[in-house]
């Protein structure tokens, strides 16, 4: 039997998805809350808003009633926004198929509740199978077929592997991991680093700025992922410092644009109005802010960037702040089990 | 009393670091075994041919002699080619200070030894005090003051951090690591896969293949690494993965460069004459390949890029056989005490 797939999302990396999905021969639908995108896109046949120049499938089937998208389907892709999630969700109780299993591939946490999403989906939905696909994809390119890697991660193996089977091409090499916070947080967490190295090239910083940013920043990243029950080797990875080097380095992300209007000095606001899509980073500074308090983690980069986001700071005098922080051994701030250290 | 040091070999990265020293009040003289550049140098007070557009502080003393470069200097910074490391050793013999260090800011392994330069240093001067000076640092931007982080490294606490503080400014921050080993092999290994990175640009490939080159390769890099004694947290540090970050995505970088004109279709022969200075990576992947064969770790895209460079074989083809391996669980190259699992 052929498996039948939703894609709930109308946005770049959804639409990809649905793609590549089709391509492999599968049974798609793609749910788009917006009953005009989604006739335009029928129409059409291109994303023309959020993926133009790619035709799309005939055989994509594209709905705008979510009972109609998620009928009989055993795989449910959650491409929504972060934020948006819990009312999606909330609209699915009593339509999923018996069985079926949600592939999330929305990077953020909750603003309000700092929940990653496979807690916003347990709270709606129970105990339903789970797994995040995450890691370095830019939309644009998967839809040209570039070569791609990703990683999805589950609590369940036999999970992680049935969706390792289903996203696998040449083009697309999906890997498994048994981390699920560590792959969560990674792909929320890189997106404030992605600000902060936009807002380097923003104020006309080099290079080796931005690796510094990047690196530090990693270690912050993975300093309160562990704190939050992740391994560390999951933030070396692909959907931790891999994605961080696509996001920081790329011109397709809208966090790092995002990060250089506002060291060209734009505010928060007219910044989400010049991007026009969610920039997931700007809500998840606010949320990993509160749970660096929660958890007692120190996160300099993370703090700065909330005073230039939240307070009003000025990003010269964050950075200057950064650079004169006191004397460091790189190894300090990692637990005993992990640092090299000199005899005593 | 003020230090003085002996910067030795005049390219670009050399050159930069004896600028910062200098502005620091700091006594410097730098030696360049060509009388002619050495001239050259001092009669225009700048760099022309390694990094033009810089003027070299009046202080800066050039010299050609390398006896009188490092008389009475407390502090040597080595920043030779890795391959012209150990002639210029057999030279230093009997004219150092007594109690003088060698700080090395060289990124590379002797090709036919397979060691790393402080064991070069140390088969030829013996117990001297040593440190490796390394991290994102592209030098045209360390001479333009932009912001930097590096990491310092070295057996003895105190010497690591003597240069620390030597080295230190509100635009070049420098970390400690205690961790000589990891720091070495980072700074080495990387070049390796920046070439790779060059090597996906020049076929036109995205950001998302560069992103999973970089991170499939940090895993082997890190691989290796720990079965030459190293700390598996230095490579996910500022000599590791920040300095793979910055060689990687930066046109600064001649690794990278060299990859890009490699995938393009060039020979390892002509990529040498177009860029025109060292290319430390061409002579990495051959060392890196001798010590994966003599450790037993697998590394499949040094393999590939060693494929390549050495044995004529197809970009085209290594990229296929990177995409096409076996499905993998992303921790499975890890140690078991790194990983995380599902339970049995």
């Amino acid at each position: 039997m052929r498996d039948k797939i939703a894609v709930l999302g109308g946005g770049s990396w959804g639409t990809a998805l649905a793609i590549l999905l089709c391509q492999k021969g599968i049974d798609v639908s793609i749910w788009l809350r917006d009953r005009d995108q989604a006739e335009a896109m029928m129409k059409k046949r291109e994303n023309e808003k959020y993926l133009p120049g790619i035709e799309l499938p005939e055989e994509l089937c594209i709905v705008s009633d979510i009972s109609e998208a998620v009928k009989d389907r055993s795989f449910i892709v959650n491409a929504v926004p972060t934020q948006g999630v819990r009312n999606v969700l909330k609209d699915l109780k009593g339509k999923l198929k018996s069985g079926a299993t949600i592939v999330n591939v929305s990077k953020g946490l909750e603003i309000n509740s700092l929940l990653r999403i496979s807690e916003v989906v347990e709270s709606e939905l129970g105990d339903i199978d789970y797994c995040m696909l995450s890691g370095p994809s830019h939309a644009e390119e998967v839809a040209r077929c570039i070569p791609t890697t990703v990683v999805v991660s589950s609590r369940k193996r036999e999970t992680a592997e049935a969706v390792q089977d289903l996203f696998m091409t040449p083009r697309f090499r999906v890997y498994t991991n048994p981390d699920l916070v560590g792959v969560e947080l990674g792909g929320a967490l890189k997106n404030i680093i992605a600000l902060g190295a936009g807002i380097s090239d923003g104020l006309g910083y080099g290079d080796n700025t931005k690796a510094a940013l990047m690196s530090r920043g990693f270690v912050e990243m993975a300093k309160l992922g562990r704190m939050m029950g992740a391994s560390s080797s999951t933030f070396s990875g692909l959907s931790g410092m891999g994605d961080l080097i696509v996001t920081c380095t790329s011109m397709h992300s809208r966090n790092r644009r995002a990060g250089i209007l506002i060291g060209e000095g734009h505010s928060r606001e007219s910044v989400r109005e010049k991007i026009g899509m969610a920039v997931e980073g700007i809500k998840t500074t606010d949320a990993a802010y509160e749970l660096a308090k929660k958890y007692g983690v120190e996160m300099p980069i993370t703090s700065e960037i909330y005073s230039v986001l939240y307070e009003g700071g000025k990003v010269e005098d964050s950075m200057e702040r950064l650079m004169m922080r006191n004397k460091k051994n790189e190894m300090e701030e990692l637990l005993d089990s992990e640092r090299a250290s000199w005899e005593k």
